[in-house]
């Protein structure tokens, strides 16, 4: 184990999204200390140009890299999309996205290689998904959707709500018709709305969970470079940190989170001083 | 008429709603030069603090009162409601923001002083529309309704779509019930969905669109101050500048000015030099 081994991990997102994943990896490694930064002050990515996400990822990085933390886990997918490249070469710090667990997931679970992947339109723009679903099985189909309407609807809240299970319908069902047997949740808001997508999708589709596959990715890869805190038997504790106003996320974080996250507090994120 | 007269409007936004308000300045006002400046990196404003939204509109004013303006107009609702008693404090050029036009056009209107304002989470949290009715009649009941998913439907393109129907159902019932005969559309989307609103609230509801009465108040305003532009034979031009690329602006502008938008220039904001 490296002295490093008992510094957070810490995890950014576009907003407050990437509780999913925090949540994933507090179950997966729950000794574990987390510290979360939501950029709820610029929310969302997805709708933003490439350029745009890079700069914004790259001033969340070097804001997780001053509170020392021993990893860095990119939790949102367009950042994941356009920025994860020049995160990794412009941080020492070992960076991980959600793409690549994602698309990892999917080429298991799928049969008849035709996988389906629901996203930000920035996220479907960058292709990828496809780019990484191709590393693994260069012959497999992959059909895409851009999905804009799925997080403000849960932002609403309406996870069961009528009008979700049309819009629902209108974005899955080209999906559906290309036999799709596999779908990517390509958007931290997305295992929110699991089960509406469970019923329109059927059985026989596997929804992948790119948080849950995130998880298990950094579990594993933290393990073989060492990096994961050996006191096992401590509870890990999870500071968060927002670029809007705290009471907003308080009051959202445990939709997100499963639990309530504690306090949270308010930061601006310096200009970068890294070259890019 | 004083020497600013042929200076151009300053109009600044969210991001790309504001355009309906350029559309009807322009239509007022044919022959006024305007520079548009949306914040599309950091859009949307209606979902975030007033804190936040005050500190993003500062610095859109800067940088229009550095573009030598004769005025500003702030398009947007969310920081008309929060943040215009803060930039006319800050700045010395005349501000002008939506709200006040639109409480007026509303009580004008009104027959049974029961009016109807839907708009962002934020605009309505402010409370601004009620006090600014209150201040024309202050026994006018008003009905304030959050429509978070209207904006996101409007940049999808579903203005007619049968999802559309449904949300716009779910959130004008509750104002109908109440017997509202006169409804402010309270964001700068909302103008694209006049028709669909229509045909739910029926011809006795007057709708009242912000774009609209706001082109008309400044012009009576700019000229009470000798500041309309005396040349009225010319034809006046829309220079834009956004903060995210100006790609999917200039595409997506002809939505809400009804006329293709000449090449736009992308910008970063610099940090506020005024005190808070």
């Amino acid at each position: 184990v490296t002295a490093k081994a008992h510094l957070p991990i810490g995890i950014f997102d576009s907003g407050i999204g990437g509780l999913t994943v925090v949540r994933e990896v507090h179950r997966a490694l729950p000794h574990e200390d987390v510290v979360y930064l939501g950029d709820t002050a610029r929310v969302p990515y997805g709708t933003k140009s490439p350029e745009t996400v890079t700069r914004f990822a790259c001033e969340d990085a070097q804001f997780l890299v001053r509170k020392k933390v021993k990893a860095i886990v990119v939790a949102c997918n367009t950042a994941s999309a356009w920025a994860l490249a020049t995160l990794q070469s412009q941080f020492r710090v070992p960076i991980f996205g959600v793409i690549t667990p994602g698309a990892q997931a999917a080429w298991e679970k799928t049969r008849n290689r035709c996988i389906g992947v629901i996203a930000t339109a920035a996220t479907i723009r960058s292709r990828a998904y496809q780019v990484a679903i191709a590393d693994f099985d260069e012959q497999a189909k992959v059909i895409a959707c851009p999905c804009p309407l799925l997080v403000p609807l849960v932002e609403e809240g309406w996870l069961e709500h009528k009008v979700t299970q049309a819009v629902l319908q209108e974005y899955l069902l080209p999906l559906l018709r290309e036999k799709v047997d596999t779908l990517i949740l390509g958007c931290t808001h997305y295992p929110l709305l699991k089960s509406a997508i469970g019923r329109i999708a059927g059985r026989q589709v596997a929804l992948v969970d790119s948080a849950e596959c995130c998880a298990r990715f950094i579990t594993e890869h933290l393990g073989r470079a060492k990096l994961l805190n050996p006191q096992r038997d401590r509870k890990g504790r999870i500071h968060s940190y927002v670029t809007d106003d705290t009471e907003h996320f308080e009051k959202m974080a445990d939709r997100f989170l499963g639990f309530p996250v504690e306090q949270a507090w308010k930061v601006e994120l310096p200009a970068l001083l890294v070259k890019r």
